[in-house]
């Protein structure tokens, strides 16, 4: 494989997660070690930067700053949630990438965005252009496949698993009789999130909250739910339930959904405010919900050391990769088969993503559908262990901004 | 003064804290240097387990448990919400106190604690058994006069600050035009809470998010509210408010109440959302709400080390004090007059504290309504500072739980 001379661009898309910039860091660390990549530039907001030019001097960042990405949340490039369709905005990408000799392109996102690198680099091919295209997984959902787990997961369990252990112990002091904890989590289409709430639960005390689980994988049916409340009312002075937002009915179709956003997405949440009036109107216990939303993703106070930890790694392997003449592959986390957790990377295809959604396993639940086993915990717990070390500044988390030092455009505006 | 022995016991009430447990450590650490302290009793969710005589040793528990107790959530002993109001049950109380020798009786809490504990010295008084009571302050709403804060109050503002600082970043990420994040906080009646979240702005950056406060002491104007948005997205790329659930309109009616809860109190909470359907009905606005809910005064793993440290100072000086005769007063928190913050501790009566609640004063806020000023900056700044080491387990926080070995019962059950 010939070397390839050029500039490297890299672009973060989708939801945001703790975890996001480290992948980052780990790229521009990596690039300045090999000569071939001569300038490091970043996509403001993904693909729109990549449309309007936006690009900044990756490069020009402070290495102090470069190292900040590591425990700073967010995507310090801006994020997006841009599918392209039309040809001609592929054709616009690909002359941007020509007009800054961007021969590396390297897109931190979920589904969306490895679909998009791909076609522009299926255009590039078709052109002659040498382009070498290269995924870093990231999505707090955990619903990619061909990845044994995806950078942000492991950070937000961590998260959601102390504040239901933090909201447990509260629940338990107030000393009420019959009270309900329902927190309601993220994760459209998987149970990955809701699942891992149950990491709250100390060894050997599987009647430690939380007590019920509810998965988008399985069909929530309201009588079994107002059956198992009642079961772990009797047994526990309370409740603590964790409810994926995307939870569906034996129809298939979701229990709440609120409206729809611009791009005609739908919008979840509401499935916790759905249970209490069930608990409410059939229990009769006292209810309080929790609607975690977006601090979940955001949470990097609390991110997981070996999360972040992967997403620097993620980053570096996809530098290695392409300069290896690797291209159209997207990075992945392969676990070790021995007893004692290791992670290393591998590649897939872009090609194998799309479309395909990684659903938690059935056999990982126990037969209550309410409750995980040990496949599951076995799985999850490694992703959650270690603490990043943030520094605090004044009493508060100090997080990274990029100088963002623009890097001069030589084309006219795109008019879409 | 002659030395009065006998044993002590602790009860907490109320709403747990981030530190109540902390004040439990104080006290227990305190009696054990004192002789005349014979036996460490603690009473299981307050009030509640004196009337039934449930108390449990903590001069049993490890001295690993008591410290554990400094970074623990919640209510280690249990809380309650119980105001006593009929005679016989301050007479129960008493006859109680008289079984087990109870000389100094420790309560953690707010208003309603406070006023409990001076009625039941007041009894004691009058039938001549020499009885000594002294509080400690505990309410992250922060609203206890006669004490410059409340333990509890910087560990909640840390993590609300924080939440709000992550909630920016990651909705600055997203790239979304004129998206507005509202963030729901507690506060019955005062606005310190919401005032706290000002802490997320940087040094010299009044521009920061949180762009936007809304107190209770302020009267709601929805047409303000409007303009108040609309001059900050003409400003900034998204918006950022924080709003306090007790907010009042001009007729001093809340904005959004909930539901009562079985004692009658208001269940607050909904603001956000109302706040919501403002914007997009009148500016048109995408719009996210958290509502931190219960988080915001669980979240141990985020304590504030100067709360922490004098909620067991407060804890502390309550032995002391009652060592030395002192009866029917409450610890308050005393700042020092110099530049550098200091604190020391000092008494009020109890009997000063019945029904007032301190209000945030209106010359902290700017003459805007929705900013806080130096002066605010000034009093809340030193509270966050400094992070508790919380030992993690297998991922998460370890929080300690105690053994509560029951002291034996002597009276007949209370047939209340």
């Amino acid at each position: 494989m010939a070397e390839l001379a050029g500039n490297c661009l890299i672009g973060q898309s989708g939801g945001p997660s703790a975890v996001n910039n480290a992948s980052v860091a780990g790229i521009v660390s990596e690039a300045l070690n090999h000569a071939c990549i001569e300038e490091v530039y970043g996509a403001l907001n993904g693909v729109v930067g990549i449309l309007n030019e936006d690009l900044v001097d990756l490069a020009a960042e402070s290495q102090q700053t470069i190292r900040g990405l590591r425990h700073t949340p967010g995507a310090a490039l801006g994020s997006c949630r841009t599918k392209l369709k039309k040809p001609q905005d592929f054709e616009r990408a690909l002359e941007v990438f020509k007009a800054h000799n961007i021969r590396y392109y390297f897109h931190i996102g979920d589904g969306d965005a490895q679909e998009n690198a791909a076609k522009i680099a299926e255009l590039a091919r078709g052109q002659g252009y040498e382009l070498r295209v290269v995924g870093i997984p990231k999505t707090i959902d955990n619903d990619l496949p061909a990845t044994d787990h995806c950078p942000g997961y492991g950070s937000a369990v961590k998260y959601i698993a102390t504040t239901v252990k933090e909201l447990a112990v509260d629940a338990d002091a107030t000393g009420a009789a019959d009270l309900v904890t329902i927190v309601e989590v993220m994760g459209r289409n998987t149970g990955w999130l809701a699942a891992g709430a149950s990491l709250a639960k100390r060894r050997d005390h599987p009647n430690d909250p939380p007590h019920l689980v509810y998965v988008p994988e399985i069909a929530f049916s309201p009588e079994k739910f107002v059956d198992d409340i009642q079961r772990i009312l009797k047994r526990e002075k309370h409740c603590v339930v964790v409810v994926g937002e995307g939870l569906v009915d034996k129809d298939g179709n979701y229990v709440a959904v609120e409206t729809s956003d611009t791009a005609g997405a739908a919008q979840f949440g509401g499935v916790g405010e759905f249970l209490k009036e069930q608990v409410e109107a059939r229990v009769g216990a006292k209810v309080r919900v929790a609607r975690l939303g977006v601090a979940q993703r955001a949470a990097a106070h609390l991110a997981s050391k070996t999360d972040a930890d992967e997403a620097f790694l993620a980053g570096q392997a996809a530098v290695k990769a392409a300069v290896n003449g690797e291209s159209e592959k997207m990075v992945t986390l392969v676990r070790g088969d021995g007893d004692h957790y290791t992670c290393e990377t591998g590649l897939t295809t872009l090609a194998e993503l799309a479309g395909n959604v990684k659903k938690l396993p059935r056999e990982w639940l126990n037969e209550d559908g309410v409750s995980l086993n040990f496949q599951f915990y076995r799985y999850a717990t490694p992703l959650i262990q270690g603490e990043v070390t943030v520094p605090f500044d004044n009493g508060l988390p100090s997080y990274t901004r990029l100088a963002k030092e623009p890097v001069d455009k030589s084309l006219p505006p795109y008019q879409a």
